[in-house]
């Protein structure tokens, strides 16, 4: 472990071109960009086809190598000295919220972009390859489970296990990588999953500590556990003017009681519990038809993986109660237990921080990320910088310029000492 | 007041054809048929302007002229003696929910036109012209706001009031009408209001009460109020890990608490409330993102206009409560005040069945139906006959063969009777 940073790492990031990162997040944010300032660039969508030829293009400007792999995870490699050493993996995912903001993914993935062109212009070579990625399907917008592409990669999920999902447009998701994937033919194919020294993911916080506290960058320590689920409610349609109340199965008064009841269990008096029914589908949805079917979605996240059993093991007795007369049913979507990023190398995004004179947090994510399941792999971290008011998965999601620069700065000399022997 | 029904009007109840009647509920049927066995023929759609075509054939082949008006209402005539009388009018709608079945509102249209060629085949001329008639847009199912066509015609709403309205895909109700309208360019337009003698309105009861007693026909004394409007709750999006729930504007919670004060004010002991949320539309509908909109209908009826007048002037107290922090519009859509028919028309429905021996309830309306505008017209009722465990709006909806005859021959003796001076 080391409390500093060498002479080359420290270079890298003084040659970190903070109007040049931004000049590229402005550029990615407006292919999907929304008329109120936010971003709509679905997984594996025309939108986000458009993402990947733009930072194919960027990549062959600057004489790197792009990739991909059968999970359309794109790869942009600068080379090592060592051609065949594992590489050190920096990057994020290109996938948005359906209302999502510029930062939410673009900063990490350009942030990884900006460190290797950094390198290049402070001449310095690395041992090691460093890898660029963009994951495909982080945010689960439009195929429900997100981290579909670095959960392939970690080994954690097959690809197969994934194809046969559907996004809320109708397309399986087998189709949209097709697509996807058949938009760049002729780039060189990655395996599936192949050996790495180290991933750091530079993302926003999506929380409000950083800027609350003035605090330019932090080493994140953790990411706490998710559980996501979908409850599909089942009743029995009628003419809302003629059945009585009394002997109506509705499934959407259903929903209502089960709502109810969920709450009751989530409450948590210290607010630690994350809990959200962000989806809502009813059936036939007309507005004098009694709902015959609604389902709603719930993400529930916790630090403690004992809280998120014990809940979630209650969750099929008290919707049996709320939902009678209707009947349901628990579809578990994404499950992901807590993860502690390793010390060594939490400690030297923290000294590489510090060796730059940033003052640096140590922080635990609420959100999850790729490196959730980068983890799996190899050694794995994340870096935080501020936004705005801590929001994010919102159109009007927003980091400055300076604090996206810190946080290529603390990239690149990390990457600089991880890939150099 | 007559007590019996003229021979004329006996002979024609006779020829009505109850094979030829449920032939064309099924040809009917065909066009939006679901695999489920039910009906989505939205208004103003394809299938909608396919089954406009099927009736326009079936009138030309019994040489009868359709016509047309500016609301797409299509009329099909069977000439009077007095052909400038005002005529008598029978008829309902085409168009069916989205998860709809075979009998709503087309029984009402296919019974008229039996009625009319039953006139035929008995070799009867009526004083007056008889107009069949499929009003537009009953339903609501594709454009809020239903009863479209009939209330344009009684001269309650302009049609220019719902011209801008978007339907559920997002289509304008002027460019779906003209779409309609452009279907049949060669058909005559009618007024958009003209004087008429008297309405009829058979329709299935989507009621038990038939059913139950083994009635086979009711003569319809009235139509209960209806007060429908949207519910739209702002909130402020974010991320479902990150944000802690106590500080969230979250307008799916909001819209829970809503409903949850919602039911306690139309609590009911005695059933006779009834009050529906049937549409929810909530943005941006994605698992981990916070919802940033909700939408949810109201649909509130009751028999007592004054009942319906003070819970509705709770509404808006009650919601500002509910939905704090988050901010809320409501907005009324439909408003109709209970109506009731005529007792010299409903009196002559009753003796119609009578004199035709059936057994003939006199019931209220727990839906509401074109005749409901009518009424404000001419002197109106309604024929209901029973539909299978009351239920409508609903793929299962079943009347039998035997009761679409009974009406069919109650509305042909009545339309005999009403159309003779």
């Amino acid at each position: 472990m080391k409390n500093d940073v060498s002479d080359n790492a420290r270079a890298a990031a003084e040659m970190i071109s903070e109007e040049r990162l931004w000049g590229r997040l402005m550029d990615l944010a407006a292919i999907g960009a929304r008329p109120d300032g936010g971003v709509c660039r679905h997984a594996l969508s025309r939108e986000d086809i458009e993402a990947r030829a733009l930072m194919i293009r960027w990549a062959e400007q600057s004489g790197y190598e792009a990739s991909v792999d059968d999970a359309a995870n794109l790869w942009v490699r600068r080379p090592g000295l060592q051609a065949d050493a594992e590489p050190v993996i920096a990057g994020s995912h290109m996938d948005s919220q359906p209302a999502g903001g510029k930062f939410d993914g673009a900063y990490g993935v350009l942030a990884a972009f900006e460190a290797m062109q950094a390198m290049d212009d402070a001449g310095i070579k690395t041992d090691r390859p460093i890898d660029m990625v963009a994951w495909t399907n982080e945010e689960g917008g439009r195929f429900d489970r997100g981290c579909t592409g670095s959960s392939v990669w970690s080994g954690a999920m097959p690809l197969e296990g994934y194809l046969d999902d559907i996004g809320i447009d109708g397309v399986r998701l087998a189709d949209a990588l097709q697509s996807t994937l058949e938009a760049t033919p002729d780039l060189p194919r990655r395996p599936r999953q192949f050996a790495a020294h180290a991933y750091i993911e530079p993302h926003i916080e999506q929380g409000p500590v950083l800027e609350a506290g003035n605090i330019p960058v932090a080493a994140v320590t953790s990411i706490q556990g998710v559980r996501w689920m979908n409850v599909d409610i089942f009743g029995t349609a009628g003419h809302a003017g003629t059945t009585p109340l009394k002997g109506r199965h509705d499934a959407f008064q259903a929903a209502h009681r089960a709502v109810a009841a969920l709450n009751a269990l989530m409450d948590d008096p210290d607010d630690i519990v994350r809990f959200t029914i962000g989806r809502i589908i009813v059936e036939p949805n007309s507005p004098n038809t009694i709902p015959e079917k609604v389902m709603f979605s719930i993400d529930f996240r916790h630090p403690d993986k004992s809280v998120l059993e014990r809940k979630c093991s209650q969750i099929d007795d008290l919707l049996k109660e709320a939902t009678a007369p209707c009947s349901f049913k628990v579809t578990p979507t994404t499950q992901m237990d807590p993860t502690a990023f390793p010390q060594d190398i939490v400690d030297r995004l923290a000294a590489s921080a510090g060796a730059l004179g940033h003052e640096c947090a140590h922080l635990a994510s609420g959100a999850f990320h790729d490196a959730l399941y980068a983890a799996r792999r190899c050694p794995s971290a994340m870096i935080f910088i501020p936004c705005r008011g801590g929001l994010s998965h919102h159109p009007d999601e927003w980091a400055e310029p300076a604090h996206c620069a810190v946080g290529a700065q603390v990239l690149a000399a990390t990457l600089v000492d991880l890939s150099t022997n």
